[in-house]
């Protein structure tokens, strides 16, 4: 098969003939193409260069290939790690890549108006970078099967680069990055989608890195380990376990297909049915490309966040390591007597058959698994998102947009997490009001096997639709809107919002 | 005069004829309602309840009537303010208002890899704030004539309410501002405008303020230095020096009038010509409301920002104020021995006739008058606006986007001064050139005498399209799309847009 799949062909026409119809919200003409390159990319879940079997197949092949062994030591047998004579913080010993250090958190959010806790410090912004190409006029995006050493199953589908500034400056003496002179040299005619976003802020200290993704028009070299994916296969994969990376879903989630106006969507729609009788527009793909019938405004989003930046403190302050109180410190781990949260752990990794690579390196692992959930419902004929502002003490400005429930430091499964709002409205839905359910991983450069479960689910008809303070109804146009700018969005939020198919 | 002037009668019809064929980009009904309101006071700069010439004249006599005693004192001799042991900083006895502080400046923008300076340190978010109501169908806002101790001429027209937590939360057990309550329990429907904005990045570590504006549509008691002003009127009043302050300016600069098509732009003019054959929509005008048109997209301008946020650091550390590098201490001053920059000044300051209000505070003394410059120029029909990104070390993001030339920190006027981009081109403009011309004071409660010149100026013919990095084109729409999301202009470029009549 050469062409592009029957879905695709199928949705193309539609959106072309629509487009004179269509109001870009923010932009010129150049921003409205990129809007319908994705568009259809999202919705060509097959192609000729791959499909999700075998895509699975791909990567359990990539994966038998490698060997990759991570052991847990002491923290004084890390090589070229150490920990500080004056903070007592555990740094490299070139001061990059990253470092464990102590902070003391004072905020009048919430029950707990102050805390020690290590965090990880990675002030320098990476690349997360994707290389799209068209291809049999489809958008394909050069994934990786790429090993960290904290993935539970090694080898999970990244973006094409996934680079440190200590990686590409070439502080380890390793191999520059694969494609990194693409990323560098991309003019601003070449870039679809260029973004600073943050990533767990209970973890890192105001980490962000540089989600980008650029447009190639000439033969780009394909190495061993990657593969050509579109959008539509991409989020299919998703649906599996641990499959697409961190890093991936981040860079996926700040996608977005414009914003139109009514007429035009009913056009779209009238138009693919006549075509198949099949491909109406879904509810999820409406509340995508609609920017009419939110319940609240840009504007009143905007002042839901300002009244509570406005109204709550949150206040750093960086303490010795050695002085966290509520931790204990042993040679192996940094730990807390409950077993609350997480651990620092230490380990060595090596990674490969023929050529071995090898290095030690702190990491963090959890407690246990978690929970990241939307509830959706449909309201003004509109399906939206029940979206949580969240105080996480690693955020850059105090709260970010969040997923109606996020149990990431707790049990969620223990008798008091009945505090937690929409709990039980997510862990007892029926399976007809699920949308998205999938474990998924944290990076796996730094987060030792931790895994959270990936929820959606239609709110049933008990869901209020007036939400609890802290609580905003937002469609997923207003989402995909927010994700463009600085820090709104969460990467627990975004991940969640990154597994939607917006064809749905 | 009951009723509001011919030119709001005009621009009124022409709006609610237009209202169906508008596309509010961002949001439902609601949205497009506020926007029309400004637009409709916009263009009203009469009313039955003042104009241009009797507000001066009002604010003349508020002038007249208070005494204003302001006096350099000696550090030591400031009531309530001290010298802290531990790292020398100037702080409030209560640890509250603000704080004099060190800081070390390390950067890879720019020519100075670092540098130590002193800073002030306001880490609460305090209301600037408009109580605004419809009055003869058009909307005004209730400003007051307030007294700034650093003020030139003393009495400025201020916000409705400009409170710090530390003034509300009566610290200095003052009187509660008036008003207060009006904003602390505005109901979501009534707020029409509420936006976290920055201030001086040299003079301020990450300070920002929330501007806001809320609609009353019941009778508000009016106290004696208040009264009621368009924002036309507002606009025209910021043709002169000094009459209108800085957090008039910065709350007024985030107003927007929505982003619409052509056509229905089109037929806005088309509507009030046939009315009075006078009133067609300017190049102003057009450049705030039309979303067509730009040079470069919103996903290009924010291209643009991640890229220098991703290449440039900016560090700091907090420092000792008595170990600042390069600056010298006496009991009267902090100033560098080469005069640069500013001087921290302490201030004994007595206000009112028959009721003396006395207190003392340090304050912030400016080596010169500046000059804050935008360079405008028509491209693809629509006018555009040469915009820079710039790094400031109390920045809370990197770089803000800011006047095509700033000119604060050195004599613009001094030979060395022809290193800066266009300056020639703003100090050589022809009258012709000049939209906005005015000498407009920094805020009175912290800066002493600081008055920079505002300027908006068309490029002539040699005015490159082609712009140098870290520079670039902007319409008016697109800035005030920025200005409401957080700290993406910076206060000297919302100054200088708060005087543009969009009516222009």
């Amino acid at each position: 098969m050469s062409i592009p799949s029957r879905s695709t062909l199928l949705l193309a026409p539609a959106i072309a003939h629509a487009t004179t119809g269509f109001d870009v919200a923010d932009g010129p003409a150049a921003q409205g193409r990129s809007e319908r390159l994705f568009l259809r990319s999202l919705s060509a879940t097959e192609s000729a260069y791959s499909d999700e079997a075998r895509a699975l197949e791909w990567l359990r092949e990539q994966n038998n290939r490698v060997e990759v062994r991570v052991e847990r030591i002491s923290f004084d047998r890390m090589h070229r790690w150490r920990r500080d004579g004056t903070d007592g913080a555990i740094r490299h010993e070139t001061g990059k890549f990253f470092s464990i250090e102590g902070i003391r958190v004072t905020t009048t959010w919430g029950r707990t108006p102050t805390w020690d806790q290590p965090i990880i410090n990675q002030p320098e912004i990476g690349y997360l970078g994707f290389i799209v190409k068209e291809l049999g006029g489809v958008l394909h995006f050069l994934t990786q099967a790429k090993v960290e050493p904290g993935n539970i199953n090694h080898v999970q589908l990244s973006p094409t680069i996934q680079a440190t500034r200590s990686n590409y400056t070439q502080v380890h003496q390793g191999r520059r990055p694969l494609y990194l002179e693409y990323f560098q040299s991309a003019r601003p005619s070449s870039v679809l989608l260029d973004q600073l976003q943050s990533e767990q802020g209970a973890r890192f200290l105001q980490k962000r890195n540089r989600n980008i993704i650029i447009l190639v028009d000439h033969d780009v070299p394909i190495y061993e380990s990657f593969t050509w994916l579109t959008l539509g296969q991409l989020k299919r994969l998703m649906r599996h376990d641990n499959v697409v990376n961190m890093d991936t879903r981040t860079v996926l989630s700040g996608v977005s297909y414009g914003s139109h106006r009514d007429d035009a969507l009913d056009l779209h729609g009238a138009l693919a049915a006549e075509g198949l009788g099949r491909r109406t527009l879904g509810p999820f793909c409406r509340s995508a490309l609609s920017h009419h019938h939110a319940v609240h405004s840009i504007d009143d989003i905007i002042h839901f966040l300002t009244e509570l930046k406005s109204s709550y403190d949150l206040s750093l302050e960086k303490i010795p390591l050695c002085r966290v109180n509520g931790w204990g410190f042993s040679p192996q781990e940094i730990a807390r007597p409950d077993g609350k949260y997480f651990k620092v752990i230490a380990a060595d990794v090596s990674i490969g058959n023929r050529e071995v690579m090898r290095w030690q390196q702190p990491m963090i692992q959890p407690s246990q698994p978690g929970l990241c959930a939307f509830v959706c419902k449909e309201l003004n004929g509109v399906m939206h998102f029940a979206v949580q502002a969240k105080l996480e003490c690693g955020n850059r400005d105090v709260v970010e947009l969040a997923p109606t429930v996020q149990c990431l430091t707790g049990d969620y499964r223990a008798p008091d997490s009945e505090a937690v709002p929409f709990i039980d409205c997510v862990l007892n839905a029926a399976p007809e009001q699920i949308v998205v359910d999938a474990q998924q991983s944290e990076e796996g450069g730094r987060f030792y096997r931790e895994q959270n479960r990936n929820v959606i689910v239609l709110a049933d008809q008990q869901f209020p639709e007036q939400l609890p303070p802290r609580f905003i109804w937002m469609t997923l146009n207003q989402l995909l809107f927010f994700i463009k700018l600085n820090n709104y969005l969460n990467i627990q939020a975004r991940s969640l919002i990154a597994a939607v198919a917006a064809c749905d």
